[in-house]
């Protein structure tokens, strides 16, 4: 392997997910090197870089990517500074891992969509790493292949041991359930139509005002009803489940089951404790993939599209949550790009 | 055990779920007999009786009933008969084991319970036996324990191979979504206040004009959120599923998970066929509980309000499905009788 | 049904098991009433039979076989006392469900089964219980389609909570193991021909001087290799599993997953704690299909010859155990009343 | 990065194992890559290579480890090759990840412990892969903490779905079992004393003179019992599966419980076909491992030692195999260098 074709990355935000990043191309990953890191807090940035041989460091995200040695860019900034991350990078023709969400809301993404469009050509792999899960790319496979029929519904599971300080109702839906939302339209291929929010008394474990859990509905294009429990204090482990009803059977992911002990009176085995002890091969699978699609000139997975498409969910979730009812899904057209 | 100690047991309606009744006395309870068969259609009430000793043959419930060696009664005639022979057996002071529904609607539901308050004592079970199946039995115990917490949602699954001949979308809630409405009220010991149906588009196995699968949601009196997935015509087996999420654990019965195995490609099991296979226990332990308890002069199980608020949900899930939105339940104020 | 329909019980022994039959018979049973009790102890056969209508108490099984009112015999008393008891009944040429042991060794089980054939018909059927649990038949059921071909190798675990007082490193073998020598000639079709006994440093849980666990390996006349491991101070329950591995499959009975609970960062459920949990209806279905053949004349299920094959079995184990290496079972020629 | 700190690494041997370690190191693995191939049959060694830039290609593993860019080798070549190689790689002073069996038989496998040992320092990792398989590292883990007390037994199941050509009764031992061989002495932290093996009649998926499968009897010298099922012509799936009984309860590894289905009358999943499938992530955690800890100049993982002492008790196993009984198991004193 010639030095040309390892791939120089520059990453963006170099808080928990954008240090991970780094270690995981140090590390993990083959076929890649971090080559700049870009932080608003240069003092972090540089701490990081300590770690990494010959890395440069930037404040400016376009500084970085000016460098001839970054051959593309990982977006692991907050979600309101990617709009300005995105289209640098598109100015500098680079393709992009972003970190989930592409944008705050569906206005940004919306622009950010259109940038992309003008390119002509997608620059853009969003961060939905649950499609990289060895077993929900098992379940799409099965999908795929028609032998239980049609999908009707899809029954979703999504606990959290609990919320992070300052969470609120709204970033249930925000910052947990947008992995549904793209679940939902990768694995059925349908866009979402209407959403509606339910929810019990909350939980003695919730904070004081949030609504944990919340009890999702989607409708599809495709005739799909799809339902999400989102409880993110439930105090017993982190657990994603998926169980797809089709035509002639199911299939269900994420029962966890790999170790199984006898022991005080109990059978079973532990349950994972955060996302990164259930979902470090995704992420792991992600990167690689981006970073091989990368250097063979392509740009795979979940697209600006998806992004934009989930943003917009979202913003119905969030009315429908505040004013409950069912609320439906407005999207623009599907431009020719993301067909 | 002397002559006098064993149950006499009138057995109305003598089809399928009638003769099964008598098998099962004959050859399965502990403590009783049948001693008198009624059904409109003299002729089958005949060919059954042939199949036990000493046992009369009506066409009248009451005549039946005026029999000094009738103790108690079995009614599993049709639905719109069952009015008439629980009145008729409030007349003659017999405790009732009603098969499900009470009575087609809840107005008659109504009359019936009115009329055992006048009584002022219960005489009447209904069957349902979902509350003797073993596995839901234990998760009952496990909720009572309240160590999980409280519950906050409940999520069912409910399919058959293939419906009946004549069949319409309305049975799927009426036949089959009761057993999961008694089911919520019993498992959370809370009453539902609203329902709400989503249909998919139907599976292609569905017959033509059915809307199967559905989805139903119900809300509750103590701020749960329920959900029932109903699909009558999966083609691939008998499947009844309950999991309860409460704050601080969850569970979940009926996986059906006896015996495993590794065989041409595949791990796993064979799943149930039908309702009997899955719940014979729990019909015998049912019939056994209601004999021992009427032998000790008893009354128990699910009572003749269980059966009329099961006919209001009924009621509003049926024009939840037919006119969509959500349907507020209304029930009549819970006499002492059933405190 | 007529009083002379229903079946009169003596039940010999009125400790542990045989007051459980008696509950069981009064209780459970279907077509089946006690007429008489015999223990040795008259006082403790006086304190069962006060919860019994109209039955007969004695010290001697010849005295309560000769009542008119008996049409058949529980054995429930100690193992010594089972030959004589035996011997009694076929004077009587009453039907016996006798408990295991048939008789404590092979040369007195051999007695009996010559007194059996002299009588020319089966009158015993030995309570190898294992053999009415709802997953060892599906077990036999599907060896017996031959869709997995011919079984090669058995995998048994049998676990205890804890020995009771006084236990002996023999009685693991003579109390316990005796299932699975049931569970290997019945559910294969062989007969066991040679054990080896293997025993690892005892368990800590184990009591001074028990040599617990022990793992048995036994050869089959139809070339299958069949493994016990019997451990009977596991001390987290009660746990009996069954894995026949055949030529193109296996399939697994006893992992006893009924309810699946998540809670405290784990999943899983509970685990029986006796075998009167795990094996209640194993017990009631025995009984019920002894009373049943009974009623109808016939004599089913373990035989004198299996009750005898085991005892042989038993004491080369026990040998094989106290001096070390593969020890030959010598069983006398199968007699044609067995075949 | 820079490229010295990239570790060059020559592959011995470019059959399928070795080719594809290539493939590994090229396309998963971080911070490694090949530099050299070498292979007695050069076309072979050349068509591989020229999916590799820049790595040169040599029939002599010694001219190989001469080139200055070579800093660590892979020996995937024939057994009775390794031990040539190995001490070629000692007096290149290279770090060598050794395929098992790390010779073939324990004779040559003295001598290379005995060459290392001369090295003062360890310079081979042996490739027993299974300790870098998740699940077994979770037992493992489990083991460590004590919860469960002493191990006192070891079940294990090895299937294959079918031998290939060639296969002989003394393969399943040498080929298969190696790797539960080596999984006994590293969960269990034992060395195996004493080896029995006994077979039952062959079954029908064998091929002709196979003794397949196949249940051999460890004992250790910490006083554990431990089984193993070898079966490689099961013809429905490749299965690895350990249960540790320890003295206060028991964990199981290997169920590949991953995505559920219900479907066609059946509940359950798929079984992996091959190693290839069930442990692509552990032969790819163990070469990263290898190359992490070469770049740090450690050696960790299996040694040397654990090398012979499998190629002394596969030895043993043939032995008991060919001539029945209990076949003693005699190894060296452990040198120091291993402790």
């Amino acid at each position: 392997m010639t030095e040309r074709a390892i791939l120089g990355v520059a990453v963006i935000g170099t808080g928990k997910m954008g240090a991970d990043h780094v270690r995981r191309i140090q590390e993990v990953i083959s076929g890649a090197r971090v080559t700049a890191l870009v932080d608003v807090d240069a003092e972090r940035a540089k701490s990081v870089a300590a770690r990494v041989d010959g890395c440069t460091v930037h404040t400016d995200p376009a500084a970085a990517m000016a460098s001839t040695d970054v051959d593309a860019v990982i977006v692991a900034s907050p979600g309101p500074a990617h709009e300005a991350a995105l289209l640098a990078a598109f100015e500098h023709d680079l393709p992009v891992l972003c970190e989930k969400p592409l944008t705050p809301d569906a206005a940004s993404a919306l622009r950010v969509l259109e940038a992309e469009q003008k390119l002509g050509r997608r620059r853009v792999q969003v961060g939905f790493m649950r499609r990289y899960d060895a077993e929900y790319m098992k379940l799409k496979s099965l999908l795929e292949t028609g032998q239980l029929g049609r999908p009707l519904m899809l029954h979703n599971r999504h606990r959290n041991v609990a919320s992070p300080p300052g969470w609120t109702s709204e970033m249930l839906i925000n910052d947990s359930v947008t992995h549904e939302m793209d679940v939902t339209r990768w694995l059925l291929g349908h866009e979402i139509t209407a959403v509606t929010v339910l929810a019990p008394t909350p939980s003695g474990n919730a904070p004081d005002g949030i609504r944990d859990p919340q009890f999702l509905l989607f409708e599809t294009d495709g005739g799909a009803i799809v339902d999400v429990e989102i409880y993110v204090n439930c105090g017993f482990g982190y657990q994603v489940q998926a169980e797809v009803v089709c035509e002639r059977g199911t299939a269900r992911v994420g029962d966890g089951h790999a170790m199984v002990t006898h022991a005080a009176g109990r059978w079973g085995g532990t349950i994972a404790q955060d996302y990164i002890e259930r979902f470090a091969d995704a992420y792991d699978r992600e990167v690689q993939t981006w970073v091989d699609a990368t250097r063979r000139g392509e740009v795979t997975g979940p697209s600006t599209w998806d992004g934009y498409a989930v943003a917009a969910v979202c913003e119905a979730a969030v009315q429908a949550l505040q004013e409950g009812g069912r609320v439906p899904v407005a999207l623009t057209e599907r431009p020719a790009l993301y067909a």
